[in-house]
């Protein structure tokens, strides 16, 4: 985008941190962050049965889960001290079946605004050195401050 | 869409029974399959922890993961015998928090075609006697013979 | 919805009509307002050549403007007086070739809220009786009242 | 996406330019194909009265019409002769007001498959030497022979 994103709030990595912690479907995924930087956020996802479609590939529904929770820190990342970012909505183009030893989903802001924000996220499929591109989404993040 | 949809494969309900119950990732949900007609398939979620987001909610990736396979279960309904789906793509808009004893979410087939079939899904927050509608999803789904 | 949709703004016709009618590119398309009711606005757009695809049928591009501009002014029926709304993001559906007389845009608000209004619309094709669904689109729209 | 894109049609470029010449909306827009190479195709806007919003911004449905057009014939760059492709469904993000000269619309296919291709899309506003990205797209186009 040209402009280096800055975040508002110093202490934005512990923030995206302590929120990924609460989500107990992260954690029922078996989902790891694993980069917090201004406007980025990397998700790890183990590929296993438990997260299976029909045909033995990882169900699109948990690659969008990691992309979705991605995109919506991404956002977090850039916003002032005590403003939540809620997802209003998010479309996703699968590619390619997603298998291998994980996924890697990215969040990275497009365009960070005081009310909206609009994140592209990709996701990986990683086995060994081969990282395939099978997920691309781009989703739309409103970030509000608490009302009095 | 004013034409009734016919289903091409008699077996259309055990088709689509015997692909959901090979979904491990819906099993690690907790969903179940509660209703499979022509161009019609609803899945409910039982709200638990384990499917939280920070606040307490369903995850929207949660709901959205019942959505799409509801989406694409419908789109199966309608195709010949043999033939897979794949989910291509799919838009969701997260209108309300998901919170309740269930979700529900219902896959209505909008446009069954040869190649591509278009459905549409909405998802309903149930507690006791009221539904919340929480999100929506339009879905694209390529629905092709295997090749010979 | 349930809900009945309440205007804020008794002068809520008139403030639509207004604003479609310093549209240029309304002008430019041959795009008619049809119908203007709380969470409802219908756009009529006349088929001819001057918007057509490659194979002579309704660019979809055509279909998607006045999808868009009556989602969006669906939105705005529902505000308060004053306030603007200003599309986020919309995803389109293209069922069917566009042809006929003429194209009727349908837009209808899902969600209104105070910041962000969800809208779904549908596009038909109108051939002396006949109506074929050829589009379908849901819209996020942002209204917020302007600065002081 | 790491492989180079192929044409298999030596004679893309006529393709394309030739189907774009038939569109009678791009020439009602005053559109200009200004690139066509493997996988990219860009269309040039002149911001004009005739496109504008109620603002004097260039209307969201112009610019996705453009970059609908681009991703579509990004996408017919890599189809084998006599391919038709037809654009499924796409999602567009408005980021900022699309304001100045013209609007620059980039279509780039991310997969291309044989029945399948998904493009994403950018769309710069460029004022002098400045360019504004003002809105990106993700679309999802069929690519089919004609049937014997």
């Amino acid at each position: 985008m040209g402009r280096p994103l800055e975040p508002r709030d110093p202490g934005y990595e512990a923030a995206v941190r302590d929120s990924f912690a609460l989500q107990g479907f992260m954690t029922t995924l078996g989902a790891r962050l694993v980069h917090v930087a201004p406007g980025e956020v990397d998700i790890e996802l183990p590929c296993a049965p438990a997260l299976s479609q029909q045909d033995g590939f990882v169900h699109g529904g948990a690659t969008t889960s990691v992309l979705d929770t991605a995109c919506g820190y991404a956002a977090m990342t850039l916003v002032a001290p005590g403003v939540r970012g809620l997802t209003v909505d998010f479309t996703v183009h699968l590619l390619e079946p997603a298998q291998g030893e994980r996924i890697v989903a990215q969040g990275r802001v497009v365009r960070g605004g005081r009310t909206l924000t609009v994140a592209r996220g990709e996701a990986f499929a990683v086995q060994r050195e081969e990282r395939v591109l099978v997920a691309v989404m781009t989703a739309t993040i409103v970030t509000m401050a608490p009302r009095a």
